[in-house]
């Protein structure tokens, strides 16, 4: 018989129990090509939990969602040179309708940029036109010749991305920025993920951009994991594809532009970050069932008055927006049960038996803490599971703050900057002098990269060269 | 100077009406790849509107959404044989990633019963597992090669499709019909779009389908616009991709099966059946702004205060789930604003300057009659925008069903039932055998298809060959 459960224990084998909760707790499943997943109902609803919220943050900052099409020719690809460079090998190309072959052929969007922007030329006359923000929910296709991983690594993936166009450069680092702000809040606030925020060095931005910010979590493997990027494009794009106005000085400009992004790798780490060896842990606020009720009955004597207290508490859920789930199934029992949805990583459960009828009690179990406790019926149940949802959202955060605080050292030594990097994994600060050399050094003795930059200008030696550094910045091994 | 209202009337060149419409309401616009529209933010909004309610009622009915990846192995796509037949020549094909060719060529999805149903049988084991419903938001891609049409026929498009899997051909038949009754409320109460229902004939149901329910608009040119299907997929599937499960009785069974799925050619239907020449005309419930509202002042002695008053009312119009539009730009004069208001069809303008101000008063206009009026600032205004609202819904579709009345001919001679077709268009009723000869030889003569059966057993005879008759149906050209 397959063991149902995780059978990994996440600080054993961290890449083995990930798989096997995102299989088991039915989030995805494989498909038959290499490198693509399906995303099945439970996790979907997450995702769109996500894309909701998310969602209305975009739309209050004024931008608004557009569709593009999946195909691009090659010839709009390679306007800008630089950019699709690194796309390149990743592209899936069409070359076949039918039997037919097509004259030139079309690329599946590895991003939009290109095809955008084409249109912004267009549509964009004067400055009475800016600011244009766009954006886009769709999927992405990139191949991936490295080992796949569900939501983290996989050929296609799910994600949102924004186009905007602004009239001065103030205006485009202004959005750069705001979006930045935007993600991390929505990624500390909602996802309880902690992060580490900062520019990219140029080796490591987005090859179209001036420059790009980047939101990088630190997973449980002591990994980092690039969970959201906002671009500024500079003219970058604006002269090949003439997007240009007729400013207010009725002269011609080229405009400012910006894109930024998140996908479904969020979820990715936010099971990595939360999960135990049961399964999933999901914070409260983006869980798609946030409690889920358990009746407990062997026999038929209690059952209907049972179900009857339930559907009470039910109906007050819903009138609370607290989106809860009865499992009344019969096939299994309530033991089995408990497994099922601590590996889905349902924040409470609700346990209501015969005994508990007698008391007017409910039991009620946090899946983070396992903490069990009795709360009345009669005083306000939901109150009180409200208070313990936000608590719970509360502690997740806080705990997953403090044992990525365990992964990032500091260090002025090169030699144990080399040693931590080979051994330990996390992050490790240190003073660096700008110079792509000393950042490949790195690279090329411990596989570490640059993942962000924090502090400029400051006063210091680069731990590698040892001259003027310009830069704090964080190395680490990433996904 | 480009005229930058529609120039073309809708009665005498309804096609490129129908073309300056929704580039210039800018719904669309074209891409680089013939075939390939880009859906702009006006455009999405509305199709934003038409998946939130759509999505809502299918989540009522128990249905989930899930992704599935959009490339698809070619072996997998022959499985069901009959199935793909009709999509071959259609397939965009994916042949190479960067410069490598893939071994076994990928499709791009054209609909995705293969790639589901071959999940599907892994995840049904039991009875219990059932029903499975699940529904995709996505884009297909199938080449067209007759003229394309935005959001009518275009070789991709944005749509819905649903999937589910049932114990018994009872309860796959109850799903269809519920789905088909869905999409008819939905088209009818929200887009005010006018529709006849009914059973494809064995030539046009969908090939993997034991039979295809669908939703038949007529247009104003009269031809007839399929806007919604529903399919009892009988065991056509569950057999070759054996889906099966262990039933109630201990034994195993095939599983009964149902796809059914709208597109953007809802909004192709909206723009087609409710605009004017001035443009889209949008049915309220449907519209992203509903009330339009332009202050009218020409010096700037009562601009503070027509704001002002401006401003009260967009509260009111927010805390009441009014969407409103405030158009206080400042490059264009009211006249101007009117005209491009009136081509993006949006429900309400209100105007209101100097002396409306004194009055107390606003001028309240509606898009599809024309009518004026004023209404008093001190007498609740929402409310009676409320009900000018909801009175306009149904205008729009009272106008819609007498027009759509006058296109629907009923006959009974063979001869003047191909005369009406090859002159008059619009839908024709009649009896019919059930042969496929007879229905052949209407197409040979007029290019019309039958759109639907309606009735079934009826007594009488064949307009084609004069035997016996088993069904009402209509003929009807179509898009």
């Amino acid at each position: 018989m397959v063991k149902i459960g995780i059978t990994e224990k996440k600080d054993e084998n961290f890449s083995e129990w990930y798989t096997q909760t995102v299989l088991k707790a039915e989030l995805i499943d494989y498909s038959q090509v290499k490198g693509f997943i399906i995303l099945r109902e439970y996790g979907f609803s997450i995702w769109e939990n996500i894309q909701s919220i998310l969602d209305k943050e975009f739309k209050k900052d004024g931008t608004k969602n557009a569709y593009f099409p999946l195909l691009i020719p090659e010839s709009l690809l390679n306007r800008e040179a630089d950019h699709f460079k690194g796309f390149t090998p990743e592209v899936f190309w069409v070359t076949k309708t039918g039997d037919s072959d097509i004259e030139n052929k079309l690329a599946i969007r590895p991003t939009s940029e290109t095809i955008a922007y084409e249109s912004y030329a267009k549509w964009i006359k004067s400055w009475r036109d800016l600011p244009l923000k766009l954006n886009f929910w769709n999927s992405v296709l990139r191949a991936e010749i490295k080992d796949t991983k569900p939501f983290i690594r996989t050929s296609e993936f799910l994600w949102q991305e924004g186009h905007t166009v602004h009239e001065t450069e103030e205006d485009a680092i202004q959005q750069v920025e705001f979006m930045l702000k935007l993600y991390k809040k929505f990624v500390n606030e909602y996802l309880a993920v902690p992060i580490l925020t900062g520019k990219k060095s140029d080796k490591e931005k987005f090859v179209g951009a001036d420059y790009t910010l980047t939101l990088e979590g630190i997973m449980p493997d002591g990994k980092a994991l690039q969970m959201g990027t906002s671009h500024h494009l500079g003219q970058n794009f604006s002269k090949p594809f003439e997007i240009s106005f007729l400013g207010k000085d009725e002269e011609q400009h080229f405009a400012w532009q910006t894109s930024w992004g998140v996908s479904w790798r969020l979820m990715g780490a936010l099971i990595m970050t939360h999960g135990d060896d049961k399964g999933l842990i999901l914070p409260p606020k983006i869980a798609p069932i946030q409690v889920v009720i358990i009746p407990i009955y062997y026999d038929d004597g209690k059952k209907n008055e049972i179900l009857g207290v339930i559907n009470d508490i039910v109906e007050k859920f819903d009138s609370n927006n607290i989106r809860s789930y009865v499992d009344s199934s019969e096939q299994h029992t309530p033991g089995w049960k408990f497994n099922q949805w601590e590996m889905k990583g349902v924040p409470i459960r609700i346990e209501i038996g015969p005994k508990d009828l007698e008391n007017n009690s409910l039991v009620v179990v946090k899946r983070n803490s396992k903490d069990k406790k009795n709360i009345s019926i009669n005083e306000n149940p939901v109150d009180q599971i409200v208070k313990e949802l936000d608590i719970m959202q509360d502690e997740l955060f806080e705990t997953a703050k403090s044992k990525q605080s365990k992964m990032i050292y500091e260090s002025n030594n090169y030699k144990k900057l080399c040693e931590r990097l080979n051994k330990e994994r996390g992050f490790v600060k240190v003073d660096w002098c700008g110079n792509r050399d000393c950042e490949d050094k790195v690279k090329d003795e411990t596989g570490a990269d640059i993942r962000l930059i924090e502090d400029e200008n400051i006063n210091s030696l680069c731990i590698v060269c040892e001259k003027n550094a310009t830069n704090s910045v964080y190395f680490a091994k990433s996904y």
